[in-house]
């Protein structure tokens, strides 16, 4: 291997393991850790990522980028050092802009801001979060700044969670979805009573559930050998490597949604990390952005998960593990139950006709927010009309309506365009899964999902983060991320269940 | 506070939170980690352990070393920050004296001496160790040169464990313990009729175990808001700070003293990390030594927790845990079930009375090893005498035998006097205990133990690794360490069950 390549690959080694083993402390904090554990863990995460960025963004990363460049300019560019030079190039131009005290700054204020966030939310008084929010908003103005862009300001926040796309973009993926998906809601609104989801709210033990849930993910493709699944208040997927990727879940005895969905969209994360080839250094060993992530829980959790064919297969199952609850629904009542769709308050309640909505809210608050168009102390009338105009329904209190996220109590601005990104790919992708390998809906139907798996595989899940969001969708789907998909998806699936 | 010392704390704060995470991940490699993540955690283990070594024997460490001291001159020699800059300066010689490629050399040799040994071990063929054990003597006897020592080459390696502590110390302990223990051995391989611990291998169910075990743990004091139990096959403790120390425990259903003793082993090293004072850097915040630790584990596990005083508290709460296993067993029976002893072949399964003629035994060896008295070829036969005169048996198979421990196999000499130590200090500490506090053992009848607790706080815990071992004891016990008081404990426990 070429000297300085091989050298900034050990350098890289040292980052990948930090920042997987910060991946640990984080998951442990939220598993595993005594509640006493808070104040070391903190101390301990903070040591790794600054010693992570420190060794990341040093002059000697630089240089040895130079050098490996040159050593390795005759490359061509799918292999997989081109790949790795040019990633870690583009992380490392934008680490170098970020002054440190900046992400010190960041940091610190993230962690007190958090604290007032609780407490404006438990007590309903946004007042309290307001100055905070302000202090946010400013901090990323100049962390925008530093990142540098060419059109729009929020371009550079947005680049952090999904690069390459931009403000333009998701402007442009928001009003396909704002002009065909709000005429869609207001029908549903009037036709309240072709689903319900009654039936889910009876008692499910949540021993039953697990063992149900656990199956369900082993089908799908989850090699437990190098994973495991625990309980989390509030459930996510971590991944340390290929080999070692674990999911949370938590349960409700109430509400079958909880964990039944919830492990599934974990396990669509999952999937991916574990499917990321071994053959990429550890720097590009995981999902290429949230988008692309939340596609394949969306994918797993909603366009597979949700179906009729997948019901039509596993739902006898269901109903054996569940008798007292299920025995005498039958399946179309079970498949709309799961498929209900309705305007609600909660963003991470809500279902995939509507959901999208809440990320627009979001993302047009955001902006103005940035620019100065809003100002914090409007933010909360502005949201509550946004709910009236996409969703007809108006938050009685802030707590369920602007205090309802945590992303911007964490300092983080530019990042729920990610989740409707996943919704929207989540059906470009299973399309070309389909018109590649015909099989998939016969074979999802028969609980078979190793063709769709393989075609993830081959298609997303080996490249890590070789590629770019776009250019990995263009390459997977033949086209750049559109709403086409997406919304054909929903009016096939809800124009049948609401007749539209 | 002085600038020097500020800026050499948060030097020293990377070096802690490093030390802690790493010790998470070992934590976690052990209870929760899937089979696939192995590898993964090996890179991350070692980029954290070189980060943290490099930070910490860096010529800056050095430099505010030298400037702390002047600024702190004028502290007198309790104060926690003179402690602290003692220590440093103590770890810092060392930490510089030894080459890290000697270090990466231990560490690759052991990584590979493992596998070798499990082979060796399982074959029960020693020549297959034997080429790895020839290369891990020679690299200890370099790390031994490289660190330096005045009398003997054992005294550098002993101190990484027992800072402190030399052979000649230890050689003097070990004469002590032959000449008393040897003929109680001889005594006691002649009354073997007095004691049996048949009752503790019928049925005990592993959830009732569990409650059990995890009562006493309580009992004891240990704080489950700032720690946790879980299963491992080779049970520890692992603190990452006084606010998170971890217990491991494995459960025998047909032999009760496993999780039983197991656990209150596990939870006396767990007090010593869970009181370690606040106060204290996280630097000193942990136990000072592996005798010292061996002390409280060994402490709460047998002169407390093999006490008649405590099963006469216990034992009708465990009859009724376990009434068909022990409804028809008297306290008697019980307790001597507990306390039998017997020469035996394996360290980690002996009794109070056998077990320092195993450490003894490994020491010698290790010695002439070291000092090329005894060549690796003819250690086996070594072992086995030594087995034969001390304890009156010889092992059948090297497996047995000499490839019993995994220690050396991990490159390291000077370990196995900790044990020892730890027994001895056991009853030291006990007795100096009940001198301050007499009321200690009726306490401990009646299942209180905050007493006792409270004086190991106040003259072991808190103190953290701010005084060397022999400082400590000297300060807690009024004389160095010494064993008197384990030898009667042992004569006057075993001479009553055993009639000498």
């Amino acid at each position: 291997m070429p000297e300085a390549l091989a050298q900034l690959k050990t350098r890289l080694d040292d980052v990948s393991n930090l920042n997987s083993a910060n991946g640990l402390l984080g998951w442990d904090q939220q598993t595993m850790m005594p509640e006493g554990g808070d104040e070391t863990r903190a101390g301990q995460s903070s040591t790794l990522s600054r010693l992570s960025h420190e060794i990341f963004s040093a002059p000697q990363t630089g240089a040895l980028l130079d050098t490996a460049a040159a050593e390795t300019v005759s490359l061509p560019y799918d292999h997989n050092d081109s790949a790795l030079l040019r990633i870690v190039q583009r992380d490392y131009e934008r680490a170098v802009r970020v002054p440190s005290e900046l992400v010190a700054e960041i940091s610190r204020t993230a962690a007190l801001a958090h604290g007032a966030w609780v407490q404006a939310r438990a007590e309903n008084r946004f007042d309290l979060f307001a100055p905070w929010l302000e202090k946010i908003v400013e901090m990323n103005r100049r962390l925008a700044e530093a990142i540098g862009y060419s059109d729009h300001i929020y371009d550079a926040l947005l680049d952090q969670f999904e690069p390459g796309m931009t403000a333009a973009d998701v402007t442009a993926m928001f009003a396909d979805l704002k002009r065909e998906v709000v005429p869609m809601i207001a029908h549903i609104s009037q036709h309240q009573d072709r689903a319900s989801d009654d039936v889910l709210h009876r008692f499910y033990a949540e021993a039953t559930q697990e063992a149900f849930t656990l199956r369900l993910a082993r089908g799908y493709g989850f090699d437990f050998n190098r994973g495991r699944q625990d309980r989390a208040v509030h459930p996510f997927c971590q991944s340390m490597s290929p080999d070692d990727v674990r999911i949370t879940t938590r349960y409700d005895e109430h509400f079958l949604q909880v964990a039944l969905f919830g492990t599934l969209h974990e396990t669509g994360h999952a999937l991916y990390e574990q499917g990321v080839s071994h053959d990429l250094h550890p720097f590009l060993g995981s999902g290429t952005s949230l988008g692309v992530h939340e596609s394949q829980s969306r994918l797993w959790e909603n366009v597979v998960g949700r179906s009729r064919g997948f019901w039509k297969r596993f739902y006898p199952d269901l109903q054996a593990a569940f008798p007292d609850s299920l025995g005498n629904v039958d399946l179309e009542t079970f498949y709309r139950a799961v498929n209900t769709s309705k305007p609600s308050l909660i963003r991470v309640e809500a279902d995939e006709v509507t959901y999208n909505m809440h990320t627009m809210l979001r993302f047009e608050i955001e902006c103005d927010l940035l620019t100065g168009a809003l100002s914090v102390a409007d933010a909360p009338a502005a949201w509550n009309a946004k709910m009236q105009a996409y969703l007809g329904i108006t938050p009685p209190s802030d707590t369920l309506g602007i205090l309802q996220d945590v992303h911007w109590s964490g300092a983080m601005l530019g990042y729920f365009p990610t989740y409707t990104i996943g919704n929207l790919l989540s059906a470009q992708l299973y399309e070309a899964a389909t018109r590649a390998v015909p099989s998939i809906p016969a074979d999802v139907a028969a609980g078979k999902f190793d063709t769709l798996l393989g075609w993830l595989r081959e298609n997303i899940h080996q490249h890590g983060r070789k590629y770019l969001p776009q250019e990995l969708i263009k390459r997977a789907t033949g086209e750049p991320l559109n709403s086409r998909a997406y919304i054909a998806y929903l009016r096939g699936k809800y124009g049948d269940i609401y007749g539209f």
